[in-house]
Parts: C-alpha cells; structure tokens; sequence
C-alpha cells in the first residue's frame, strides 16, 4: 500500500490507508492507547483499541522515535489533531527504539535548557517547535530569493577561503592553505560588490564566519547571510525601499504559507508599512534629548538602549514596527562607505530598527576608484591586499548599494527567541563546534 | 527619463528611450560610430552619426567599461544584434574610464589563458560568456530548488566549520576555532542525514572545501555543492530516479530559459532518457572484457579509461548519453555506505557517468546504530568523533540515500569547458586564493 503523508490524510476519511514515521507518543488510557505518528511534515493520531494491534510494538520493545509505518481507516474526529485519526491499526516496526532519547520531543513546549537543547539537537531539531522554525528560515530564504529573481537579481555564490581579511570590524578566522594563510569571508561585501559589476543586481545567501570571542544571546560565530547588491541606485533610499519590499514578502509568504508554524511558535506578525518610516541619525539624537533628556548627541553610534526609545517612538508616531535610522556618522562606519553629499561627515548609510532592536544595515558604497584610494589611505589601510577588488572600480562601477539580513537574527526577533542560538539549526559559539 | 534595460528595448521601437550600462565597445567606420552598451542582462548597439553626439566620451577621455547612459530612438534594424539599434544619441558618462582593462570584453571570445582570465575574474566576468556560464549556475541553483522543493524537500543549511574530520577520502582544511581545532566541511553528508530524522526530504546548496594538494583541470578546493537526501526509500534505486528527474528539471530549465546562454556557449544538449540506463558494477567490468579484452575485473573502482568505455557503450547501445553504474564494490566507498542485501562486497551506491565522464556520486546509507558502529570499528575509526551523528541513528532513522551534484563539474561537462576553473566565478585551487 502506498504511504501518504501525515498532512493529506484528511483528504482520506473512510479509506484504509498507510502512513510511515516515527513514533511521537504513546498514551495509554485504560484499554485505549492512543499514538502519535510524526513524519516530515506533521503529525497524527492513531488510536487502538485492542492490545493485539500494539503487539509488533510490545515485541520489540519498540518505544518513541522508533521508525513505523502504521495502516488504519482515517475517521473524522473533531477532537483529534488536524481532525482525524486511525483506526483498526496495522502495525509495522521499520527500526525499533527501545531507549527514549534525552530531549522529550512528545509534550508540546521542549523542557530543557538551553544548553541540554543544543547539546542535542540531533534529536531536538525533531520537536514540532524546532522544526517550525527551520522550516520559517527555509521560507525566509527561498522568499528572498523570490523577491529580487522577480526584480531581476542574479544569485551568486561567491568564495568563502579568501587571502585576506580585508572588512574591518568583525574578527575572522585564519587557517592554513597549502602553506600560506588563508581566512574565512566574514561577509561576501567585496565580491557582492565586484558582482555589481558583472549583473548589476546580484544576491547571495550562504554562511558568513565572525571570530568574535563572545558568547552571549545575540552571538553566532557562523550564520546565514542574505546579501543583496544593486547598481544604478540614487542614494541609500533606493536600497532602503528595496529592503522594505524584500521584508515585506518573506512576512507575507509566511502569513500565506507557514499559518501552522507561526501559531505554533504563537508569532505576532508586524506589518510592513507601504513605505517605512525614516529619521535622519542626528535628528534620531535630537529626539531623545527631546523625549527623555538624555543628550546623546555627537555620540558616533546608538547604544541599545537608544534603539528602544527610537523603536518605541515609531510605534507611537506612526504604529510602525519598523524604523529607518539614515545617515550613521562616518566615523563608525566601514571604508566602502558613502558619504552624505551635503555633509560628508554624515554617511549615506541606514540601520533598519525592528521592535526597538537594529535588525539590518545597509547604505549606498563609494563607486569612484579615486574615492577607494582616498578611504583606504585615510583608514590606514594598505591598498596591496586590495589590488583585485580595486581593479572592478578602475575598470568602471555604477552608483550602488545593498544590505545584508542574518537569517537567524530575524528569526529571533520575530518569533522573539529569547537566544539567537535558538534560531540555528546547529549553532556555532566560542565554546560549540558540535553537532 | 526612466532607464530601460537592453532586453526590453526591443519593445519600443519608434520611441526615445533611455540605457544605462558599461561601453562595452566603440568602432568608428567613416563618419559612423557604432557603440555597443552593455547592461546587467545584455547588450544592444547605439549608432552616433555626427561627431558631436560623441562629445560627453572624448571630452571626459572616456573609453570602454565607462559606465554611461544613453538617450536615443529606437529603430528597428535586421543586422543589428537583438534587431534594434539607438540613434539621435545623447549621451551622458556617470564614469569615465581611459585605460582599457588587461582583458578585452569587446571580442565575442575572450582571448588569454586561463591563468590569465582568473588573475583578472573581476573584470573577466564582464564578458557575455562568462556572463552566460554564471547565468547557468544561477539556473541550476534554482531549477535544483524548485523540483525538490515541488517534491516535499526542505532546504536545510548545515555548519561549514566542524569539530572533527569525520569522513573519509578527501583532505580537510584546519583552522584555529579559539584556540581549538576545527575543521571546514568537506560536504554536508553527515549532517543532512541527520536532517532526515528531521524533515524527511532535505537538500542544501552550499560551499564545500576540499584541501587536496592537486592543481589540475579538474580539482577545485572550494565549490558548490548541490546536494539531496531522503527517507523511506526503498533502495539506491529511489535514489537514481530522484537524481534523474532533478537532471531533467535542470535541463529543461536551461532549455526553456537560458535558450542564449546555450547558443552563446553552443551548449550541445543532452536528452534525459524517461529512465536512465543501469548497470551493475561486476557486470560493467564483465563488458569492458568482452568489448575491449582488457580484465579490469576485481578492480575496485573504475578508471577514467573504463568510464569512457562505458559512456561509449550506453551512446550505442541506449542512445543515451547518460549512464548509472551501481553496485561499487564496498571496500572504495565511506563508512555511511549500505551493502548489497545478496552480495555484501557490494553496495548500494552508484555513479551517474555522462558523455564517459562520472557526474555524480550517490547511494542508500547504512540507518540502523549497530550497523554504524560495526562499520566504524570495520574502518578503525574512533565511535567518540562520530557521538552527535550518531545519536541520530540511536534515535530513529528510516532507510535513506541521496547525492550531491557539484554545480562546477556538472557545468563544465555539459559546456564541454577544458578546465573546471572556468566554470567558476572565483576559482580556488592550490595556488589561487585570489580575487
């Protein structure tokens, strides 16, 4: 008999069926005992009212997560999850499990910290929860994708073993390469930007490595980056009206298409306003002296706690989950930046505030090969290490821009994780190379 | 007035438009100049009569790979490429370029060596060709997505830095993860199996980092790795048909969308047969005795000798230009392999050889925990590197295999490219780190 998958059986009510997976739980309640089975998409109750049906189970001492295939008839039941179960069972044992594993995926809400949960996540990733979120993150990336191959990006893949660490900032791993050093792309910025070049408007997804020797709720020592890039812009706000646009489509492909997981992970989706508000970075600091007398101007960053008050400002002023901060000192911000064209120590750069917390950064680059020399000379950095990168803006580069969103960072702050480590399938941390 | 793309002026014919792009070449016949504009998507001619409409690129010394905007009128015209050509022009230069960059874009074929055209890949991918290989890539990527996805597949992305160098055959690259070793992986196998005890059905597209210390035509040390794998399968064969299916999505895709990158690159395409011919391994050995009387049999593997052969064989013999050998014997395979149910010197794993060449690799996987530990102790390898993993198979794993398909090989072989390099954007190999 062939299977089907736990998801469609409710297009089968009255039929004898088959479905395979593994065994969720077990409940025995006197003479009825009431299973679960779990495959790749959902879950569904089987029901057996006479012992003999459990024999193959009893025989092998078969408990939860062993590999079943179970045949019954499907009967509408308001009462059963998704509002149908199985009766009359046939049992098939396809691996038996005797030993329950250490995380217990069969109550609803996973109860083990943090790190028994990520220790194991082998086994926990299979929690209808955990999956929910991965399955959230393939949504996410494959929305994104959708978004700009509709709008005429090229996906691109570009090398993570580079020769230098050539981005400031952010620490990067150093291996050896045959002999020579080598270092792990700490973000595809410079290719992305090269690529400009080739196609125009290009995007990557893929792993970016940060060295950063901290470990806290917010840190992930590899992540998924989704990176766009774009030439023929005016200014920062043509990127910052392509990253509303990409935002809002993963938020709607999820309300479409992933309805089950965000009720799991009980989600509150924001909406994405036709056009996102925006404040200039000064203007931002004007504010909060206004606001809450706290004079952070001249400061050449917002702290947290800035970001809060901005973030709540937005939702006051306009209800907007969201808020464009444009125009981040110079000073804090990496060499390929552009300047403001009025007051260069002002960037054509943005930060995207979601909830009172950064969620994206962004901004227009330099696209002058005399503009390159100059930032590179006055960061004090040698232009050698530089030399292929330089030679895309000495062979002519448009006006262009782009932004990068940490895949496992917008899961976090939209499900509201409370730890960025939950938002990973297999997260990397200073102390967590496994599994 | 708003920029059109070259594609799209072939749908304003009569009208004064407006494109933007890079010069991509300027030829003056007589009082005629003829310029080629290049965008993100392809090119188109513009026709300056009069030496004034040339002024804006003399003045500002502005040569090929300038980046500018032309305005003109379209006019319909047979000889021109795409059938339109720009005249009446006025032109605008965004940025001058006056030195010409060490590859010639102008030429319908680039004109150096390969070491050459990688030293200089920013600006070498500039060209329609290599415009078109990378196109194909992103063709790949999608089509690959888009059919598993269509099949119930979840796109999962694993960690590229790893604890251990857990499997076998190909060398790991090394790296200093906070003052502890880690490792790059050299595929996500091991983690997209566990996957399966999650979602079932998974593929990744992603990097893979080999450190083999060989510079040859066919090595690269990083490249993107296409690669599936799922459950409930029945044998190795569930696997070949899914492998054949996603081919033939990849290649009506490339058929149906990319019909002049094919042209351009005078792509000779295959046809995927409904089923691809299958051959067993001893029985492949058996027929290159017969056929060419020389004893290959009890070899362990085949050699590229035996492959031609072979894909010489299915041509006469099938039409097809596509070829599975399966059944290897166990001994050259990796731990994770699935014997033959009769025959245990043989496994449940196959090569896809195309036009005598091997393509891809893929078979069923062992799914049973005692049968990893005795195939890990079979191997002298340590269970303590292999806990995580195997924590999977403790908990629950359902029969399963896959494959992965490496988008630069399967490029090159269908391009009939001479080296594997030129089927990458930016190529790593021994000595090659850079751009």
């Amino acid at each position: 008999m062939e299977r089907i998958i736990t998801t469609e059986v409710k297009n089968h009510v009255g039929e004898r069926i088959r479905v395979s997976g593994w065994l969720h739980s077990l409940r025995r309640l006197g003479g009825i005992t009431f299973l679960v089975i779990r495959d790749g998409w959902g879950t569904m109750q089987a029901v057996a009212e006479q012992e003999a049906e459990l024999a193959p189970l009893l025989e092998q001492n078969a408990g939860v997560e062993s590999v079943i295939a179970v045949e019954g008839i499907v009967n509408s039941e308001a009462q059963a999850p998704g509002g149908v179960e199985l009766h009359d069972l046939r049992i098939e044992v396809v691996v038996p499990i005797s030993e329950p594993p250490a995380i217990t995926l069969s109550k609803r809400k996973l109860k083990a910290n943090v790190d028994t949960l990520l220790d194991h996540a082998v086994v926990t990733n299979r929690h209808p929860t955990r999956r929910a979120i991965q399955r959230l993150a393939a949504g996410a990336m494959g929305a994104f994708r959708d978004l700009l191959t509709s709008r005429g990006f090229t996906e691109i893949q570009t090398p993570k073993l580079v020769a230098a660490a050539t981005e400031s900032g952010a620490n990067v791993f150093k291996l050896d390469y045959f002999g020579r050093p080598a270092f792990l792309a700490q973000s595809p910025q410079l290719y992305k930007q090269i690529m400009v070049g080739v196609f125009e408007r290009v995007f990557e997804v893929g792993p970016v490595f940060r060295a950063e020797p901290h470990d806290t709720a917010r840190h992930l020592n590899e992540y998924v980056s989704l990176d766009a890039e774009f030439g023929f812009i005016e200014n920062h706000f043509t990127v910052m009206a392509l990253l509303r646009d990409v935002l809002a489509h993963i938020l709607a492909t999820f309300t479409q298409n992933y309805g089950e997981e965000l009720e799991l992970l009980q989600v509150r989706m924001p909406a994405v306003p036709p056009e996102i508000p925006a404040i200039h970075f000064a203007q931002a600091q004007e504010l909060i002296f206004k606001l809450h007398h706290v004079d952070v101007r001249g400061e050449p960053d917002l702290s947290p706690q800035d970001e809060r008050w901005l973030g709540a400002w937005a939702q006051q002023e306009f209800g907007s989950d969201f808020l464009y901060v444009a125009g981040y000192p110079m000073r804090k911000r990496p060499f390929y930046t552009h300047p403001e064209l009025e007051r260069s120590e002002y960037s054509n750069s943005f930060d995207l505030i979601f909830r009172g917390t950064e969620l994206v950064t962004g901004g227009q680059r330099l696209h002058r090969y005399e503009d390159y020399v100059a930032a590179l000379q006055r960061a004090g950095l040698s232009l050698e290490p530089f030399a292929e990168y330089l030679e895309a803006f000495k062979f002519g580069m448009p006006p262009h821009g782009g932004f990068a969103i940490g895949l496992e960072r917008l899961l976090m702050q939209l499900i509201g994780l409370p730890n960025v480590k939950l938002a990973a399938t297999f997260p990397r941390d200073i102390s967590r190379l496994k599994p």
